[in-house]
């Protein structure tokens, strides 16, 4: 039986998102309804895409009782508000990384969902593709000994780019694409605790993250060290090192490939050509598998990016932008104030 | 004319200095002496090498009127003792890396060369490489644009080593490999002064550390992230990222190549079989020959390794192990005091 999804925002994530699940086997995934501030682009979405009901209203979509699960896919600033709302209205959610702006929004949600028995997944992508679940089998496997050392660099010129330099839609480098670097350390170190976290960067005009860098030191010797950047291409490769050996892993974010102590292991995206807005967005449909899977066996998180590892993830960044310097106004808001408008 | 040289200590990286001569124009260099604290050793040595005097004293080294530079290649911790003693004595003075055990300690070596007008370097032989000059070349060219970022990793497996291990003997990541990393972000933001130094790491028993990350911010979005390992091996690849390119060197301590935007550069090394105890010490004959140009030119520094920038690396390691709790004996003793044994 299909999963039928209710897309909230019409931007090229979006279409990407939709566009993937086409690669997926027929009459697993139906995009039922979508959503945008503005009418025109939800109409505009709905045609490109085939999808019955475009909406120029958020809540119109939550209230659809069509839709079994959103995917959110709105600008950072608007991931609390929008998933919470289709949260409120009995849907289980997808919402794009980083799930929420400060860790106190991420428990927020995390509760909700919770009391009303739904699914909620940040959308780590990365953590579905076929590299990370054959890393991750490595790791348990001790294929690199210990490991002991995760360095990522992760840079791209999106400094111009409203979504990553304007603070009001929760931008900066960190929530960007520190996120990502963030997740690999945690998905290599597991449940250990850093003993302390050490950060740089440089803040833009705004007060926004364009460059930031952080060590995590674990006990066991073991170190991350992280280091992204919205002005610079940089080599986008990840490197776990373990007592024994080494794994290396290009694209990390949406990998394609990876290699063990040198000897390199390809594995191709499923088939999908797109059109796609972003680098080997076909394999947002992995994301998706996963959501329906665990909706289907009654799971509220998946196993493979749980609540708890979403909520220590935006820990991390409210401690690195706290280090920068970088504040949102939800920051200094009460927990028990509304935080939707 | 020859350089008359005399080598302090006859350890492992002493012969490699002295094979590397070999390497170089027949009458430009000699080796005339050898001191160790066994004679035994110096003899063996003075054998091996066709050295005429071996010693089983320093002081005897520096009171040989023969001997024009002497290169210290004993451990850490008696780098400013020989190197002092030698300065006292009237000789050049060419130093293995560190230069000393922290700032202090090289800012008396380098007032000692300078108010006896004697040269003195720290063995940095990275610099004098050919990759070094051409990168160097490159980026004053702007080859890669404005440099915003430098990325290095250097580790081995060295923690059991007593010299790596054993704070009286100056042990230590950073001060066995880091200063290697050290010098490249130096070299490639040249002149300006860090805004902040991110530190993080991990220690043995006696309190030397094993690992250490630092990140260097600069004005101008620059910054630098270094990560130096004694308990792994690691990449050992250095990455240069400009506003229009990036430049890798791999062995960047070392180097036979680099990559300019991707396209690959070998610049082998001098023809010299050696035998030798460590990865491309035929490459110790650049410092050497630059050590000559020097004191035949009558400079008491190399511009490509001046006594500003020891004195500067010094600094910034005291400050990586100040954040890291290692602290050596020297580092609490009295200027005045004789630091002296």
């Amino acid at each position: 039986m299909a999963l039928r999804w209710g897309i909230a925002s019409a931007g090229n994530i979006s279409s990407d998102f939709v566009q993937a699940l086409k690669g997926l086997p027929p009459g697993e995934h139906r995009v039922v309804a979508v959503a945008a501030r503005a009418l025109q682009r939800a109409q505009e979405f709905a045609g490109r895409h085939d999808v019955d009901r475009p909406y120029e209203d958020y809540r119109a979509l939550a209230q659809d009782p069509d839709v079994q699960v959103v995917y959110v896919g709105a600008v950072n600033s608007q991931h609390f508000e929008v998933a919470t709302l289709m949260l409120q209205h009995g849907k289980h959610v997808l919402c794009e990384k980083p799930l929420a702006l400060n860790e106190r929004q991420a428990r927020r949600m995390v509760e909700l969902a919770r009391s009303r028995n739904l699914f909620l997944m940040e959308g780590i992508w990365s953590r579905f593709f076929p590299v990370y679940r054959r890393v991750r089998q490595l790791l348990d496997a001790s294929a690199v000994g210990e490991p002991r050392f995760v360095s990522t660099a992760f840079g791209d010129r999106l400094e111009d780019l409203d979504r990553v330099k304007r603070k009001e839609l929760g931008g900066g480098a960190t929530l960007t694409l520190g996120v990502y670097m963030l997740q690999l350390q945690q998905l290599v170190f597991g449940n250990l605790q850093p003993l302390k976290v050490a950060v740089a960067g440089h803040t833009n005009e705004e007060g926004v993250d364009v460059a930031a860098a952080a060590t995590f030191t674990y006990p066991g010797q073991k170190i991350a060290v992280l280091s992204c950047n919205a002005s610079l291409e940089m080599p986008n490769e990840a490197l776990i090192i373990g007592t024994t050996g080494a794994i290396r892993i290009p694209d990390f974010w949406c990998p394609t490939s990876f290699s063990l102590n040198g000897e390199v292991r390809k594995m191709p995206l499923l088939d999908n050509q797109g059109p796609f807005n972003y680098q080997n967005s076909a394999g947002l449909a992995y994301e998706a598998a996963e959501v329906r899977r665990s909706i289907l066996a009654g799971e509220i998180e998946s196993p493979q990016m749980t609540h708890k590892e979403s909520i220590q993830l935006a820990g991390w960044m409210d401690l690195i932008r706290k280090e920068l310097g970088v504040k949102f106004r939800c920051d200094f808001e009460d927990w028990d104030s509304s935080e939707l408008n």
